[in-house]
């Protein structure tokens, strides 16, 4: 690992809601320098992200039912299109947290699947929340978005009780395989534990932290 | 006030993330035995609850943009008309929190337009979020609301960092005159706070205490 490659693991996130323009410009002017992977922003702001960010290689990631996941499945499939649309490559949506809980796993399935197939072939990240969830609905949340043709599984919106463990981190590898990549975010914010997060077995780290996170690495290097 | 017409100044409220159909139904059950105004639901339960109302005089009230305020305009109004067609008949919307803080008012007024216009008559509330706002934002923000057709100012989601207060209350109430209703949401979980809210200048109270908060106004009349 050195600086250059852990950047390009990092979608580079501002997800709050009192942020406007001004926000997404210095998210996107750091991604531009530190070759972040991802700028991970509100759908209200993708069009502007998209638009900052022409001709250079760092993608726009969204979210999508976020961060509670109880929109209708017609409103995460209109959304996720939209998005596309506007110039997102990568939507991170919130899966059904109620249905799943209560055993309703085919709707989960086919609301992931209305989602993958309005993505129109770019990537889908599947929020477990899994503050939520006890390990066998985490290890039915990834079965089901497997099957839905997800891309990636990923640990907490960063809004719910709790953000990525290494200890989710390891259970949502272990339970996709090599079939899926997995997303570690929230509480994310040093050096130490984006490295304990890939160490875990994450492919992909969501952080607002990235500039620090790689700063670092590079200071270690000198 | 009594305890009947004190029921009907309630959104009696479930937006857990992890409920499901069986929170619902206890819900909308409460809801026909003590006459509350609406029950607020998420996106996902509106036909659900819909169907258990069907023939009581308790109507479905549900959540757009929410918690955070920034999706798209398209997608607000998309889910908006959809909820109406499954049952809504009140839509708590969030506004866009980003732009009326960047002092884009013009936008914020613009997308309130288009989720009244698909509400189709129906009744829309605009959350302010106002833990986030100035009092200046604040007043902007009620009269977009005003000039934008909505029915109601909201002060909170119940997810922000705080609250409806009362101070809040009574600044809406008198941004908005007499030509739109003011509700209170976010922390009221006692008589005595729902009393102050609605002395401070409420129409309406949305709370998931509403079952203990009516019983403890029939306790006091006897």
């Amino acid at each position: 690992m050195n600086p250059s490659l852990l950047a390009r693991l990092i979608d580079h996130t501002c997800l709050k809601p009192t942020a406007d323009r001004a926000e997404i410009r210095t998210l996107c002017a750091e991604a531009t320098r530190y070759r972040f992977r991802t700028v991970c922003v509100p759908p209200a702001h993708v069009a502007f992200a998209a638009e900052l960010l022409a001709g250079v290689p760092v993608d726009v990631c969204t979210v999508i039912g976020f961060p509670l996941g109880y929109d209708t499945p017609a409103v995460k499939a209109f959304a996720t299109a939209e998005a596309i649309r506007a110039g997102a490559r990568e939507n991170d949506m919130v899966l059904a947290i109620g249905a799943l809980k209560a055993g309703r796993i085919g709707e989960v399935e086919e609301e992931i699947r209305r989602v993958v197939a309005a993505a129109d072939g770019h990537t889908v990240k599947v929020i477990l929340e899994t503050a939520y969830l006890t390990d066998e609905e985490k290890v039915l949340a990834c079965q089901a978005s497997q099957r839905a043709g997800a891309h990636f599984v990923k640990t907490s919106t960063g809004f719910g009780p709790h953000g990525a463990t290494e200890a989710d981190v390891r259970l949502l590898r272990q339970a996709v395989g090599e079939a899926m990549l997995v997303k570690a975010a929230g509480g994310i914010r040093d050096l130490r534990t984006a490295l304990r997060m890939i160490e875990a077995g994450a492919d992909r780290i969501g952080t607002s932290s990235g500039p620090a996170i790689v700063e670092a690495m590079m200071g270690q290097e000198q």
